[in-house]
């Protein structure tokens, strides 16, 4: 198979998504007001913005992109939550590169946390509620790019729908346990059916049915018996994955901002998704139109 | 002046504290109730959960050391959060040295959280919210080890007592800006008068009147002007601090279990505290009688 022949750009994945949305809001006309706020100078994540409001504008969403200090973020933040015209928050991280930015998470209301990042929503999914709170038959939220993954999943037919368990049998393996992308996904897809090795920097875990249990396994035993492998490392030194260390015809994922694979990996893979971001915008819409209807209409 | 004069040891300091409430527990007859949660086979750290439940035992509280393995800590602390036999839960950190563990630290019920690390208790410091919530005249607890620092300050005569501006004037430098330990304290520090730079490995922040700045200050320039060093620095890669980067008489505080300093600093010191934990501990303890009686009496 020629180089490249499995690759799965997600933003033509995504559109169906965006449409949707974008339908329901011309079609009922609403107002949905988003304010994005950005506390970088870094140039990638600045194009990363305006691509961002692009897409929220293109759906009918009035995207306010903000730039302000870093210092002056947790106000901005408290403003937004206060302001009746706002009816979501999205914030663009790294800001602190540190336990700051979950702090900082953790200061969106929830009704206006279409990333879904706060712990309000992942604690939701960890313990398996599915409600937006105790007195509503609505659904919560779920954070936007583990969602992503799945709907990319579900898009290319891996990821069966309608059915009770839709990822059963598979095993996978998550480089990433993050709280907000690579624990909500091991949960999620193990929550599915999935069988799921999740590694971070201390070793690994093995998620079943959406219990963590230790496990000893090792990176290469993990890669060897994956149908699925995922990877979300953002460092130089993570050693990229190379086509001798899976099988043939394994689906590959990367939604790290440095690709975690070895550049030739595409033609030994079922599918090889080298990127999830246009997705996760997909997602971080969708939640918008979900906490509009929930909480401000 | 002899190496060794200036070092004070935090544990005789401590004990008026422990003392207080002692005395306090025995004159109303109180019944408070503590569980320990340790999810780690680290030997030094399994000597000081027992070191902890022998000063908790000793002023009259009981104290349940319970061991458990990481994968049952969450639901563990769920558990006492429901249990109404138990007033207070401390947590030995680190667990799963990631973001998990600050998941965990927000998952104790504040009015149980005597080691205040959760965000209500630190939110509350951040926003300057003196109250226990909005209906009460009680005082908002503040997080141990930043109080333990500031105790150990007043002990010693260094922080004055029931003035305005206890610390006004004063030039401090703290290595550590973790949201339990590093940026509590540098909030607490400034708002009693200092100027405080905070440094961590993505440089310095400057706080005056509980308000960071930014600031282009080296390491070099800001220990030469400080009047008050404290370090937090748990790992091996820190320059330790030696004598030639600070003006003789400086007072150099560490509460990293590794110390920052080079071994012969104290000499050199006002006063060389090397360690806080017995203080952090006293702290915890007086927390746990302020949640008895603002919550569980």
């Amino acid at each position: 198979m020629k180089p490249g022949t499995n690759i799965v750009d997600p933003a033509s994945l995504a559109q169906k998504h965006v449409d949707a949305v974008r339908e329901e809001i011309t079609g009922d006309a609403l107002k949905i007001r988003v304010l994005g706020l950005i506390a970088t100078k870094d140039k990638p994540s600045l194009a990363y913005a305006r691509a961002t409001k692009k897409k929220f504008d293109n759906v009918g969403i009035d995207y306010d992109l903000q730039h302000i200090e870093r210092l002056d973020l947790e106000n901005a933040i408290l403003d937004a939550n206060a302001d009746h015209t706002v009816h979501g928050i999205f914030v663009y991280y790294p800001v602190f590169h540190n336990q700051q930015d979950d702090y900082l998470r953790n200061q969106v209301d929830f009704r206006k946390d279409i990333e879904a990042g706060s712990i309000y929503w992942t604690q939701k999914l960890y313990t398996n509620d599915r409600r937006v709170n105790k007195d509503s038959t609505q659904k919560a939220l779920l954070p936007c790019t583990p969602l992503a993954i799945v709907k990319l999943l579900t898009e290319i037919g891996r990821y069966a729908e309608d059915i009770e368990r839709p990822i059963n049998d598979k095993t996978v393996t998550i480089f990433n346990r993050s709280e907000v992308i690579g624990r909500p996904l091991a949960m999620m897809m193990s929550n599915d059916g999935a069988r799921v090795y999740s590694f971070d920097i201390n070793g690994p875990l093995l998620f079943k049915d959406a219990v963590p249990e230790e496990t000893e396994i090792t990176r290469t035993q993990a890669l060897m018996e994956s149908d699925i492998i995922i990877t979300g490392v953002p460092s130089a030194d993570f050693k990229k994955i190379s086509t001798s260390e899976f099988r043939d015809g394994t689906l590959c994922i990367n939604f790290s901002s440095i690709s975690n694979f070895a550049e030739d990996v595409s033609e030994h893979t079922d599918v090889f998704i080298p990127r999830v971001g246009p997705m996760t915008v997909a997602m971080c819409i969708r939640n918008t139109l979900r906490l509009y209807r929930n909480f401000h209409e």
